[in-house]
């Protein structure tokens, strides 16, 4: 691809948005000129990109003129604020918060699960909860060989989930009590340091918690299954980084065999099988921590539902659910010239 | 009650070892004399009961002569190389291993779940695993209000499940890895320091490993529901203490309401209701350290099924599900004069 575009980062120096400049390098993203943007706070920073330093500059409505494509990684609040600014100047808008993904006329997107649905209308593309996101990269594929019913999920979120800050404290707090000294305690609600919890946000009237209502509606909406049976509980973990998630998957009827589930998961793009049962390895935090793929083992049987089966899952949150699904996303978007079609498997 | 037992601990310096000493002092355990067991490895060392120091003593079959009661807890291996010494001095034994759990006539009891099951004639009681104990003392109450068609856990367990090396490997992994310098691997398969992993047992011709069959069988046989439906994952989580399970409980027509469910908790012996959504404080691994109640919370209908209730559980599997559940067998013993009733509740 020709670097032939201007691109915004809004909330560049969060622990996503450094991701975003490692992948462009990467992947060779068609960047012709960065515009790296976050709070007046953070602004004067600067950070490396193919050998420059660039200068952090502090958000403001003007900054999206001329540009062609903005990530949008600061947290819902910002993302309202500042895409009528962006629509004004043309500029599309690949947005990784919750401000709206469950708009009916936003579309939310993983390109593997269903980037089929994405046309050229399309200005604002929301990306996922990175919990859904790594969830559906495991599910979505069984598509092909079964309907499912039910979907059970236990969650193991990291720090990197909550962003830099976060990560920073549980690493400051794990040693503050391994030498003994008294903890502190700013980003999390509670003590981090080997320790877990229900998930930091809000519980609702049903006893759910937003992290988890998001799962499920944002599942609902990308199978296109508003009905779809899904109940979760989310846990932070004293991990720093990739999520994982255990999950039972119920269908309507008999379960598909496990091979067939093995087999459907191998060739599906985005996913690697680990399912080594005779040396003990199956998908870990560490093993998923900077990698593309969404790690998928433990498949078996349910054996307390003959049409269930149960699976273990680990993804890199910074990367699948935020950075990479979304310039996968704006790589489909260039690719097909503003027309959705399947481009990934 | 009198000071008049003589009490062995074999496993005397192991994690649940240390236990029994600290307990026996807090809960005034009637011990005349105290003689401490272990490998021929540890023997020599000291350690402190009631002020005194004592040596620990290379187990050896002559060891039981004189004991009114022992507590195994140095694995399997050991409580099978043992018993029979045991049994022909006469000695009651609490086993802390999975030995004989799953014999048909050798009871297997948590005193608040199926204590009224023990009778006089038994010499051998186990204890039962960690997590299935913890498990069954959440969800036990229940059923007085309903009954159970199907149990779905996923589990976050702490080190201190693996022993007082593994707590210690935890640690100095973790230092390690924030020092910067190479992490040293001894007891667990896989990195511990901000990691998790599938627990650490082979895994049999199903997908599951020991630990999770374990746990299946024993809730079937402490239930006395030997077809029950129960799908377990367990997942080994870098905490040093107290396991945590996200669980999900099907019943046999409309699930009981959350009040109702609330309401039975609240009023278990060994049970501690947390769940304050209010201030999103549920139970966490931190609280339930050094504590003798299980901690119940997240409790909610489920979602995806209006059969099922959500709720998460976090017990210092130390103290129920191994040394303190031990005790209280060991004074529901003595209690009854070695006849079984309940006194708990």
């Amino acid at each position: 691809m020709d670097r032939n575009l201007t691109v915004a980062i809004l909330g560049a120096t969060g622990a996503v948005g450094q991701e975003f400049l490692r992948l462009f390098e990467a992947r060779n993203f068609p960047v012709k000129r960065l515009i790296l943007l976050a709070s007046a706070r953070s602004a004067g920073q600067t950070m490396t990109f193919r050998g420059a330093e660039l200068e952090v500059q502090a958000v403001c409505e003007e900054a999206f003129e001329g540009v062609d494509l903005a990530f949008f990684s600061a947290g819902a609040e910002r993302s309202r604020q500042y895409w009528p600014a962006a629509q004004k100047h043309d500029c599309v808008v690949i947005d990784n918060s919750s401000a709206f993904r469950m708009d009916l006329d936003v579309p939310l997107i993983v390109p593997e699960v269903n980037g089929d649905s994405l046309t050229s209308s399309a200005r604002l593309i929301a990306n996922p909860n990175c919990t859904a996101a790594i969830l559906l990269m495991a599910l979505s594929p069984l598509r092909k060989i079964a309907q499912f019913s039910r979907i059970i999920v236990s969650t193991y979120q990291s720090a990197s989930g909550a962003g830099a800050a976060a990560m920073q404290e549980l690493r400051d707090q794990t040693q503050d009590f391994l030498s003994g000294n008294p903890i502190q305690q700013k980003v999390m609600p509670h003590t981090y340091a080997f320790n877990l919890f229900s998930h930091n946000t809000p519980i609702n009237e049903f006893g759910y918690n937003d992290e988890e209502w998001k799962v499920i509606a944002e599942c609902r909406k990308m199978l296109d299954l508003p009905d779809l049976k899904i109940n979760v509980t989310c846990i932070r973990v004293p991990i720093l980084r990739a999520h994982s998630e255990s999950v039972t998957v119920e269908f309507d009827g008999p379960a598909p065999s496990i091979e067939d589930v093995r087999e459907v998961l191998n060739t599906s793009h985005g996913v690697r099988v680990v399912d080594d049962r005779a040396n003990n390895h199956f998908p870990m935090p560490l093993d998923a921590s900077g990698q593309d793929d969404v790690l998928v083992g433990r498949l078996r049987q349910d054996v307390s539902n003959p049409n269930a089966i149960s699976m273990f899952i680990s993804g890199d949150q910074l990367l699948k659910g935020a950075a990479l699904t979304a310039v996968h996303l704006a790589e489909f978007v260039i690719a097909t010239g503003w027309v959705g079609r399947e481009v990934w498997v």
